[in-house]
């Protein structure tokens, strides 16, 4: 429970809008709503800066929809990720406003759409075949109000791509670089500006590739020393540490 | 070559104090400086805020000290990390104000220490095992100007003792978790705090441990959404990191 | 074979009911029952405290439904695993009054139902995709007669949820956790209770997961001294161990 | 903080032995001692069934001594695991009863031994070179409490001598089997038992055998259903679940 | 070409049934027959004891059916192994009277049936499960001209079904056995026979048995010092070696 | 941009044919031209000896088939690799002369064929199943104007098939070796031969072959000493490095 | 315990030598003697065709010579494995005639040297650097009562080398080869022979060689087909199996 | 035997200078010399184009200069790499004359230093840490009798260090990248010119580097098209690689 709730609360009871009975109960219940197989995290975005979401795999698609319209419900602005159309076929009759990024394989639904922040965070890809994943960092950004600048197909093979967009780049709060097959991307951008720079390993390749490992390591092991890394095709998780980032430079993001 | 380093020098033109030739040729020198085996990138610390710091593993020890010895006649301030008392042994010949970090294996010279950020960086360790590497992490911030908090030995194996001290991590701009063994600290920090969580995964530990692979696996595939990673014991590239973020926040640092 | 059967047999001869010679072939015979590509080991509950159970994955659904149609004729209870709906409508043709758990993909038949314990096994899962897999184990649990209880969806992320179970989960005879991604819960759990924790590394998650080898390192490194680990997404063998230590508190069980 | 502590606190309170002040002071303190570089988790075992315990690894001679001594000023009986004989030299001369365990590099100090347990812990080994790890594991069982009997050289290569020592394993309340190499001992003792059996990997061997993963795999994938498993080598985490279970038979051990 | 092919050349040579131009290019002519995509190397037999086979994974049905019709052509016996179902529909028309074995995956055309030799190799399994791999060897080994007695389902969890049968085993000039899971029987076996052993290990299992990994690794690290290993599900390998050894024994088998 | 284009562009200038203006621009316009998912960089030939080339995976057909009408604008030949039939039915809408080669999926499009080199770059292959990787590096190396001798199925479990050939394979500039399973032929060609020898290793085989590691591991640990390697399956690289080697030796090819 | 053994016991107490009591002792004496951490095989030779052999690794010097004195004592031919010059200085004391091979790192005593068989095992090595491998399946061979035949540095960088020895390699009963690197020997060897291969991967080599997995992996894709393997430099078990072969063409060996 | 020493053998035999036996045996005698544990492959250089060298690891320095010497007798020029200067020690006795160069750990042997090519090849390193690697490799083309170019510490990190250094590099009939830690090194190059490039990945790093198989896999997976691979470390390799691609541009080199 956020402090404000709380002296809200407080202030209620003293107006004798609400009995000491009911307060302390509010007060002593955790932040959590079960649903039986699931348990909503309710005053996660208070205690993490960002709100519970729902990770759609592995769940059926009625799960997935019961969830989001019991957040819906408690006013939590629902964003589910990693799914499928077949889950926006159930979801979108209960939450019928909910919009479906396909590409980023996203379901939003915000019944404000938050001010964007004017810092902006860059988000960097080596190819064209990086996008999905570029897209869920990005649809999760803006989600949590940061404006974002997507820059793609920039990778390494034709360098003089990237220093076309350079100042873009340099001009962003925090970076996010999307790069699979050796992911050499993330050290030259890392070489390149005085931000923080987080990759994301992409499984896009074949053989040695190993499913993303190749990129991973790569990124692990950066040259440049400003580059910190998230799971392979994590786009999700890039997004939700860059911003916290932005947030500290434009805090009411 | 910084912007403000080439308005000097136009100005000394336009004063008549340089030639043109002169100028020419210092404005067509990419910034770096070479010994033959090494080339110094003088105007890294410009261009990514961080300055060429010497990487002391696979180099002799004279090749250490020659580097820094150079490094420090332009000015530059010397950091040589993964250094042996061998190493500091034939430096501080060269230097003889350079202080060493036993624990940190780090060498540091400053003519003049940074006044050090408001804002700080915690630094969370789950064990005194993991000390060497939160201590690279101290030694690196400090040396960029960063105030550290540092907070040992607050495993998950007693999770009171990091309850104990939650106040002190929420309060940074940003906190480095070290954690060896099944790395689950960094989860669960990530799980408490609304500031961005670099994890360390450090070799602590043993058998399946494989030199660190088990904390570097558990912390990119943390269920917690604002972590990112660096490498295994990478205690220098964490601190990097944080210092590019503890700069939004406080820019004169 | 059975200390009591061997007794009714040697009654039985005395009594005059049986000869010599079918006493001794019944007693020479190793307690096994085949089937050509099948030998069904009879005698495996006497010996280790588990019945056989039929491990579907890689027989064809006539293969099963004989192999327990043969176990059901000789008075075994049946529990085929890993078992999907076509392996059913195959089985129940041969045992009508068999059930089938989709979630747990798992075939039970018991003439009988047996009592179960007064003391009980938690099956604790870190979140909403791990379920399959803590159904796998309370369907084993109950099969061979342990009171289970569920404790769905207390993953580290939110760790206040996992706190307000934990009288439930510290009042269990032995402790199942079942946990995917980065599977830190295994530790928490650990660390905060005194009876033996088994840990399931699930195959939940995705990228550097590598299947579930994330979570079972994690678990094998587990810094909380009292925990195993099975193989991943084997809820099973984690039912088995745990009868056999609910055992050691109800004998009778 | 044990419940019984508190109560004798509470009744010095009450008999004005103890300030108010100082009994506030003392219940709200969390369980835990701070040497800097170590928290002392002063109540784990009340907490978790086994006290804290110094792993030496990684921590200097002159710290895991200080760590000691703390824990044994505070009365908490004190072992010390993968301590090397350097670090036993500077221990002994803080506590100078304690005594060293060299094949188990195990040193270990308790005022009062306590009794050991009716009920016993069966250490199953498969060679000779397997008796360090089987070591660790005895001595922290009989420091927790249990009674152990070891049964040792008894690989499948010579399977009768398994049989020969088969009644003495069967009559354990818990069995660890100690195995390097194929592990495949694990496998056969838990098809011969209705007790649970914890496996312990070994790094003996050579070539294929990784380190111990071979090992480790094996038992992972048992066709016996009542193994779990721990960490390669992690004698000390078997013993410490194994105390867990056997204190479910015999409470007061 | 076979010494006794180049005898009887040279004896028609003589007995001027041939030309010296004929006997010349016969000769010359390496033992091979090309089809383009392919080149039947048509001395394997004489030359390895072993003829030509045809591994189906990675061709078409119909390079299969060619290769096996051209090799039927010069008389050369067809075994064609991981062929599918859509194989054998096409080749078929080529070759009417060859078998298709369903579970072995293989099919096979001989005009003359070798007559099988009296000593026997022993195909082992520990379960069901692992038939298809042990119906390759048994096919294979057939083919070559070997008896083979198959021996399922007397996998370690119920180890008295091997002693059951370990006389038939002993019996053997050879022995395969065949385990996926942990793989522990190759080792069991191996302590308990005076044959050359050769383990199969299956990919049988799931989770950390990473696709047959765990066998494969169990079986290179058996403690018994008779056994070697053949790839993973390698059949057809574990059989041409156990022939090439039985043909030892019964050379005119 | 090309020096031959600048001179060009400066000759039309001072004919007066193009203005300053026009001239400018394009000198400054960096070599790329963007699709905004795509950046299609124009000058690679001229700096890197290669084209531009597609790789259809992660793409859409409608992605791949856009890019190339682009390219073809442009005038820059097409070649689309891991193209499936269904980016082809996309494709040739656009560009109605696109040829499709099946086993290689790859698609070619060139308004004028190259005159092919006299000396040329020998394709050996170690089995029928290696083809689509043979065929892949075929068309590529075809396409970039080289002659090509292609080899086929000469592995080494019947070496003289190999030896048969080797005068043709000697006669390269340049050998690329495709082989799967344990990839031995690169280094039995490598040790008969006085060119550059570059391996491709194949997916081709199963089990411990773990989708072409073997075969990699092989190749990169070569006896032989003239042998490099690329990525597994990836006969386009195989063949644009053998087409910059063949280029050295018929500068105009 | 052998039959002809049984057979003396029984026939000396039908003369009278020997009391009842003491033959029913004897009987039911599992084949053992047990020195408290180790437990001494003594019917192995009997059951498996190989005696008890010393692994020394991971043993004390004084371990290993207790244990030969032990086995020196019942009339067992001694030899121990892995067994470093600071084992022979203790074992000598014991056993004053042992005898110490030095490239095998092995100690042999046998009191009578067994006549060695007239078939052969041929040992082909690919480098000098295998020589110690190749050394300790040649003494294990003999050891065993095996003629073996030497062919060292016929690696496939210079296959002519192989060639020129082919014919002894031909002649032998089975072939163990030796290769590290890319292993590749093994299967040219295995294309040529009609007799059974057993491969020895070897850790020789750097880098990708992952320390003998790769000449590993490259013995179990084999293409030729009659080739198994046994682990990383294990000479000793190569031997086992050879003589298990080899037993076969000449049972009196 | 090369040609030309075939034509002068003839040439003797018809002047009389030799007999026919002479010729006979020595025209049939393969091209290798034999010490026993070592056979030298005497007409490697004709045959490969680069003559037998001597690989020192896991040979004896006595084995190393046996080798050398005899060798040298024959005329063959000598070079032993990964030789430590303890082999440097034994090996000059034998020829005083050789050199050792350290940094490469090679010791060279030429009577007659070759004439160097005029076209060179290009090493270009990302580090000073990766000196060893690159001068392994420029040792061995120089004794191959080729110029060499060595541009040293131009990593991603400080990008525009490596620009000013291109034409060096874009002037070279062959490139060698010599990179550790992420290896994007081998990715810009080979994206910025129109030349072979050969990566040699290094073990320079720590963590997830694994001894150098991120820089491995990343070059590998190189998204610029005209890079192949050699072993982690092996400057002898590309060497010999780029030395047979040099000899293509200037035959008599």
């Amino acid at each position: 429970m956020e402090k404000k709730d709380i002296l809200n609360l407080l202030e209620s009871l003293q107006k004798g809008e609400t009995s000491q009975q009911e307060v302390a109960e509010q007060l002593s219940r955790p932040g959590l709503d079960s649903l039986g197989y699931a348990v909503i995290d309710t005053d996660r975005e208070g205690r993490t800066g960002i709100p519970e979401v729902i990770y759609s795999a592995g769940k059926t698609p009625q799960q997935v929809a019961e969830i989001a319209a019991r957040m819906n419900e408690r006013g939590i602005p629902v964003l589910a990720t990693r799914a499928g159309p077949e889950v926006y076929e159930v979801l979108r009759e209960k939450i019928p406003g909910a919009v479906y990024h396909e590409q980023a394989k996203a379901i939003v639904y915000q019944e404000d759409k938050p001010e964007l922040t004017k810092s902006y965070i860059a988000l960097v890809s080596a190819g064209t075949s990086d996008m999905p994943v570029l897209e869920e960092a990005a649809i999760t950004a803006e989600f949590l109000g940061n404006r974002v600048e997507r820059i793609s197909d920039v990778g390494v093979a034709g360098i003089h791509r990237l220093f076309d967009r350079i100042d873009l780049i340099r001009g962003a709060s925090v970076i996010i670089v999307v790069a699979g097959m050796e992911g050499a991307l993330a050290s030259v951008v890392g070489g390149m500006v005085d931000k923080p720079v987080i990759g994301i390993p992409c499984s896009t390749g074949y053989g040695a590739n190993f499913g993303g490992v190749s990129a991973l390591l790569s990124m692990l092991n950066s040259c440049a020393s400003g580059v910190s890394v998230v799971n392979i095709d994590n786009g999700f998780g890039a997004a939700c540490q860059a911003h916290l980032i932005n947030r500290l430079v434009e805090p009411s993001g």
